[in-house]
């Protein structure tokens, strides 16, 4: 039988997200897994900040995936872009979005979670996020950092990333934190460490979703 | 001064349902009122029904609205599909979806709202659309048709019409219906006759809060 | 034809907000529209504070409008004092209630409102009402500027406006604001420039409905 | 130290709906408790049927407890009219709203409650009041028997009531019942015992609370 | 006829706790009405705060009402441990929980109830309370007070319970709190004359429901 | 470094069931992924029906936990019976409960989650489960099969399955289900096929869940 491959796709162009993604899901390539590949979206823009940066991508991933035959999909993008539009050209083949991923281990950890929010504009994506998941009486609210994609996924940001968790915990009464954004897994655990409750990288969290889906084939 | 005026986009390529829109909302043309300009977009497909049909048309109608100076824009598709890029594109000028539209004004004259929907398919957006707009306690659900949008439009629907008002009337005990397309106008006084709660056309609401926007600027 | 007319209905007593009101909606009065009249209701308090203020004009709210031939009425309080009993004495005519109207007018323009209320005493029914419209998911909250209804038709109450809506973008994360009365709409651009996110008038908001359903006989 | 007194307005003239009401709170007149008087509103309707019914009769109970100086009051229509208004006429002292106190307590005893409606027209406030409550995520809907308030309080209606409870748990899936007026105590253990799940009637409900109130002073 | 018994257990070994439930009931001790029997539960701990602590007396509280011939039961314990188990072992007879009965009375109070909770471990109990009783839309938010169930009776507490309340009401927009302990009734009217809202005893409330409902048989 | 182990604990003592379950998982017992250990609990019920049976469990769950040196835990009956205090005793562990699990996975399939319950007195259950996890709006609801835990490891049942998946379905309007049991893992694919949504089986996605939280060590 051929080895099963789960494709993940940055919907951006920055390299330095895709390679921070790839490094990020490095502990789920295990033996008598699927493999895990990690591409970035030649169409896309170098970060997804406006509604229009979300919505420019979502055809373009409808189109990658139509044509891959990958076993699995995970859009690595917080906005979870296209993720309905994605599936229906997935044909039965498990989509992944690494919000909703990201949000639902969240709150099998906490009561209220916050969200790290890239910037202001991406905030109101979050908002409608928790409403139409349904998980709205669990979402204690987001904090930005005003910082792009490329950004998080460097050294400098960790101290705004700290600051913005400790925010959430303190004035938005959250008790666990998603990670708004697919670049900032080297900072998940100093994070945690410093605000004192769990933080979720979610790209992490829809790879290995996206393992068991592959495996129980459901 | 210029005469103020509004686009309508119907973001389907279907003339007659471009046609039947720009029917619907002549009541909303004054003397001292804003032009209403209805047009299609040769990019769309047909009829919206996929998720990825709806997707489809989002890119172009943000191209459409940057590039036209139009005083406020109306979505003509009950998906509302691209809302909030469309409204970054528009650069503070006033953008009405139908379906955000129709629904409020159903809610001044009912406790809970029903949807005519035309597909299956098109169920389960309207069913995340009454959670990101946060009134899913009022919906009380959708009723499928099994039609085209371009179908809608035409005479032979209409016993099908009420079926669904009235299913959504007895079964999910709405007790004001929103038609969910914007070519169904010539149906709506004859199907509120026969179901005996209010129906609403979401283009004509939509259009009238326009006329609204441009009005007051706000 | 007969011209069409909608009356426009303060419930209280003080001229200067019923006179504030006629102003807010001078640029709805357009050739070919409706006529609109504004008028205050002799029986109601001078302002309507307490919750036995608002209950009190609802049966001369009800009287007024059962003998009145308008085509619609609009109920010019914040608290939509009789909405329903008013609505059925009216006979199928439109009536619309400023609150419901600048309500679902904020949720077209951010995700969260919030209402500059006149005293504490009117917060409370503020929040009840964002319970039964069933938009309490985006209800930002309410903040008192300690005013009659009277004094919000004067030039001294902005600062405090001002403050207040500030308030609730920073406090409560409001990012549309609607105000709590009928009779601030000299304020509203002011206070939309001062704190940056959308400011709701809500008596022209309902004006305007009205407006759309006498077109549309809907 | 003088008897501590309970008064319970009965919002309608029906005197047999006034009646059963004092028959159906005997039970709660104890030795040691507080004096439980009930009577009728002269200036109500003869029953409360339309929004209208139930506006009518707010202003009358407002004076009705100003004038009183009883240490507690319970408002014996199920539309709870005029509850808030009330509250603030009695200084302090407790009011309770047989809808509330009835509703609360069928939450104790089972997941989702219904409501045996008197009529469509107050099937509409039930769906209200279940918003404006916050309970809305507990409530299994109202059923209608087309009945009048006086109606209720006789034999006749037994069997409409029955098939409106049975229609409560098999169409609706409620699990407890409320009845939606205080005229049918006489009818709640028959009606229990023929559906199978409990069957609260408000008006015992409301003095039972009104007991607890007066003795805690709370 | 023997007369009528209720009996409240306090899930916790503390005969402080135990002792000042009794002395907070002491109102509820009429000629008419039941017998209210106090007693603590050998096998709990000192104090509920874990959530281990909370499940640990589930069973113990189950044989105890099993074995005991007491006409209603009241659950002495602000998480309401074993509410459903105990109401299946009870066979019918009535079992109040202090917090069920504590927060639906202070929803009668006020738009927005806070709790004044022992410890943060506790608030997470609150919060899924709120959303399993279905009136999380009404819930301010929890305070803590980082104390033990036996500090809470004495009387050193007192400002810090004041200073969480008041909290309550200033950060969290409460305008009614509930303490969220039952041995903490001594400070009851102390508090709510500080910060200027009600205060609600849960305890309290849970007996004098159990009154009604052994007085109603429902 | 040692081999991680997860262990799945059937919290009833059905060798059927336990055997039902380690089938169930066996696809996720891969070369480089951690141990999947299957055990029943001795001390438990021979199935978990009322809510008595779920809450005997919890503290033999709890002391199981506390002496097992797992390196993460499976709560694998679908009341998650002791899902927090579990959570205190694993000291940082990952828990996971297959009702959460299977639910959430749920949630990325469908807008609305049906299940498929043993009785009608764990449909109650789930209708608070659904209320504590705050995806009540997107609950179908729960059709009872009238089993024991026992008889659905076996064929006999699979046509009584599909009843019910189809119930939800048709009656309330589900688009994916979850089968509300540890022991139906061998129906899931053939009910999925007979009534055309996606089919959860929980145990095997609370394994999955756990496997990538063993991998990630979040």
């Amino acid at each position: 039988m051929t080895r099963r491959r789960i494709l993940v796709v940055n919907p951006n162009s920055s390299a330095s997200v895709t390679a921070a993604i790839d490094e990020a899901v490095a502990p789920l390539r295990i033996a008598g897994g699927p493999d895990i590949e990690v591409v970035g979206l030649a169409e896309g823009p170098p970060g997804i900040s406006s509604q229009r940066d979300a919505d420019s991508v979502v055809m373009p991933l409808v189109n990658r995936v139509t044509r891959d035959d990958a076993d699995a999909f995970v859009l690595a993008c917080f906005s979870d872009p296209g993720l309905h539009a994605v599936r229906e050209a997935a044909g039965g083949r498990p989509v992944l979005g690494i919000a909703e991923c990201g949000i639902f281990r969240a709150l099998m950890l906490g009561e209220r979670f916050g969200v790290i929010a890239l910037s202001p504009s991406s905030i109101r994506r979050q908002q409608r996020m928790a409403r139409v998941m349904g998980v709205d009486s669990r979402y204690a609210g987001s904090w930005s950092v005003g910082a792009s994609a490329a950004e998080t996924a460097g050294a400098d940001i960790r101290g705004r990333l700290v600051d913005a968790g400790r925010a959430l915990v303190t004035q938005c009464r959250a008790d666990v934190v998603v990670m708004g954004c697919a670049g900032m897994a080297s900072h998940r655990a100093a994070i945690a460490e410093a605000i004192g409750v769990p933080v979720i990288e979610p790209a992490q969290q829809a790879v290995a979703a996206a393992i068991g889906a592959v495996l129980l084939n459901t």
